[in-house]
């Protein structure tokens, strides 16, 4: 049987998503959990590695699991023996083989917030990046529209990236201002590793005024890292959803 | 020179807002880090002596200092010292000798935030209650109405609350229900102590089918704590504002 589980988590204390001998990690803890319940060792196949930091409210993962329980049962007995972790299972649903919550993907969803005013975040400073100077959110938003469609992401993309291509197709790239947070969502088929985080610390270089608004198209054709800006906080970035 | 603090919060490590000798408060880091900047010893005056574990993201207080330094040092200089604690000045005016933060308060408000899903809270797990049945907002809505106006609260008063009157008159009671995530926008002059919490207790009773949408007038009447509903936990609780 094909379960397929809808996560999130607060990834502060985790190093990352992906399974790693004797460090805590998103993965392990719900494979740990997993072997608690039914005895099954499994490896899940997820639709987001997120790094060390990254939140998700809409991750999704499958297993395959050797059991005739309901997908009721099995979501009380998951987020039972996850209860001491910052890890819920939203939702578990029985699948056929056919899913597959990585290469099934057509769309992923991810949101990054920035706290946008002098004073430091208090109740959200694991969630938001604070950024004092005042930014201007159309300059940055000029520049996104920029980011949007096929292009060829080198720039924005981490050395250690193991995807095929560095060519990638952004989907959508909108910034929403809700008082001192700005929040931006953006989509995508997939993205190459630390791709949303170069992209959110080069537009806040824009936001800044540091950078042109008009700074992009020359960016991208640089195929260059060192082109773009830092990469920005794990903490401001959430995994929010994905399609399939 | 008398200066007010405009103060955010997350209460869930401090032992509340009031200062108690050899555990962390609120007012006793701001306290210390007045001491630390200026090396004056004062103490503070606030609007709302808010319980441990419960947060502020408007919360006031005004403090009386002997130096000459602009508001916005004194900003500054105080989040330096409050660095390594969840708690922000987000703003500081210099005011005049007739502002109170306590006495001269004439509206004070809060936000009570209930997640009301299946899966336990992750991301939210300091800041929300988690109420796995779903609730009827509706009756509860209506029930909330029966407490607008000026009433003997008594019925959702704390024994230990140190007010002269139970009497006090609710302004506001608004549910705003956003996703999974419900809302109670509550605002008076003043509160008793837990009146917040006891309020929102019974209302989940209420919410839950276990409780009449119409019981309120007779658990007001019945001017006794056991006739109401069990006290809410702090960490779903905001306060988020304060009118002068």
């Amino acid at each position: 049987m094909r379960f397929r589980l809808d996560i999130e988590y607060d990834g502060t204390n985790y190093h990352g998503w992906q399974f790693q001998d004797g460090l805590p990690t998103v993965q392990g803890v719900i494979e740990h959990a997993i072997k608690q319940f039914c005895g099954i060792e499994c490896r899940l196949q997820v639709a987001g590695r997120t790094d060390a930091g990254v939140h998700a409210t809409g991750q999704v993962a499958h297993a395959d699991l050797d059991i005739s329980l309901s997908a009721f049962r099995v979501l009380e007995a998951l987020n039972h023996y996850l209860a001491e972790d910052p890890v819920v299972i939203r939702a578990v649903t029985i699948v056929d083989d056919t899913f597959h919550a990585r290469f099934g993907a057509v769309e992923r969803r991810y949101c990054y917030t920035i706290l946008n005013r002098l004073a430091p975040a208090s109740l959200d400073r694991h969630r938001v990046w604070h950024v004092k100077k005042t930014l201007n959110i159309d300059a940055m938003q000029a520049a996104a529209n920029d980011l949007l469609g096929t292009h060829d992401f080198t720039s924005f993309r981490a050395s250690e990236c193991q995807s095929n291509s560095p060519i990638k197709t952004l989907d959508e790239f909108i910034f929403h201002q809700v008082g001192d947070y700005l929040h931006a969502h953006v989509r995508a088929k997939s993205f190459l590793h630390h791709q949303v985080r170069n992209m959110i610390g080069t537009l806040v270089l824009v936001g800044k005024g540091k950078l042109a608004s008009t700074a992009i198209p020359g960016i991208i054709s640089a195929k260059k890292r060192s082109a773009a800006g830092p990469t920005a906080p794990a903490k401001g970035l959430v995994m929010t959803g994905v399609g399939y």
